[in-house]
């Protein structure tokens, strides 16, 4: 019982962290702040946290096994590869929408000076290539496509979006991602792999276009 | 004679605060340490600039004019619209690698909360997009592309190369960029156009590629 209330406060403690630093930044946001926001005693922050840096870590933490479990999620038996990168982008920005755990998070574990936690721009950049490499070995990719090629302007494309959205959010939308893999998928994918390229962004690829 | 001093120190802080602001972050850079790393009395400081803000301002519009001005260099009579777009990706890199003003100020245009200069970002978005008209209107595009789809692809991986590179150089190279587009050209331009866009991407499309 006891034990279920400090992990009740330390969820409560790592959302209040990311609400501060998203809306402070790291170096100005007071663990003050962070405490009396999740309703918990300064004493009780410190019980959890030796510091900032820890609440950060943890915050960094909870966005990796976030982002990770809304890849993991949306992988289902019977996807191609290439479906499972367009799945995995459409994930990843409905998560960051929805879970300021996960935006802070993100945001500290590439920008924060001196880090130790999981660079989760690097992990998207190794998904990526992971999912490419099977993408080929399935025999998706059009004959002419380099893998690494595409991994690199696929990683750089989708950051870039998640960027452009923290200043505007409409950047980093299902219709912003539709977009590009609009213009993308038919230089990637080998044409009779195209038209079966439905389920995972059927919904994404049928919104409103650009024209 | 004083008045080209005073523009000679006035360019000095400018430098100093860029540097500054890069090793340091805005919030925590001190005017005392700009001002001491520019060579100048803190009362010289305060001469040209009322406060940290009026400072950032001056990077800002300073990295604006060089950003400007490299993408204006390249733009050569002769070129058509896709060897601009192309050539003007590389200069904003080249740019970028080599001056740590046009860095710091575009990092300042994006990120200091509440900003009211130039957001370079969305000016290199409009930059993007008008070229690509010009692309279309030239009839270099072809057929099924979508400018618009396109120029949120290209402008989304050419940020996302440079926050990338802010991380790891290596992101935001002649040789990452030569991979993006390398990928992306040939879905893009008609196939004979392809064949001629040779001048701006030349030595980028020739740089050593993925395999």
């Amino acid at each position: 019982m006891k034990q279920q209330r400090a992990v009740r406060t330390r969820g409560a403690l790592i959302r209040s962290a990311a609400e501060t630093f998203e809306r402070c930044g790291y170096v100005q946001a007071k663990l003050a702040e962070i405490s009396s926001s999740a309703g918990v005693s300064a004493g009780a922050l410190h019980f959890h946290f030796a510091n900032k840096a820890a609440v950060a870590a943890a915050v960094e933490t909870a966005a990796a096994v976030a982002l990770r479990g809304a890849v993991r999620a949306v992988q289902t038996p019977g996807m191609n590869a290439l479906q499972r990168l367009t799945a995995a982008s459409y994930a990843i920005a409905e998560e960051l929408r929805r879970d300021v755990v996960a935006r802070a998070g993100l945001h500290l574990s590439c920008r924060t000076p001196r880090r130790t936690g999981p660079d989760l721009r690097q992990e998207w950049h190794a998904c990526v290539r992971r999912l490419l490499a099977a993408a080929e070995a399935e025999g998706l990719l059009a004959d002419h496509v380099r893998p690494e090629d595409v991994s690199v302007s696929i990683t750089a494309a989708t950051t870039g979006l998640e960027v452009l959205g923290g200043a505007d959010p409409c950047w980093f939308t299902p219709g912003a991602l539709a977009r590009f893999w609009h213009f993308v998928l038919p230089c990637l994918a080998k044409p009779e792999v195209l038209a079966a390229l439905d389920p995972a962004g059927a919904t994404a690829l049928s919104l409103p276009s650009a024209r």
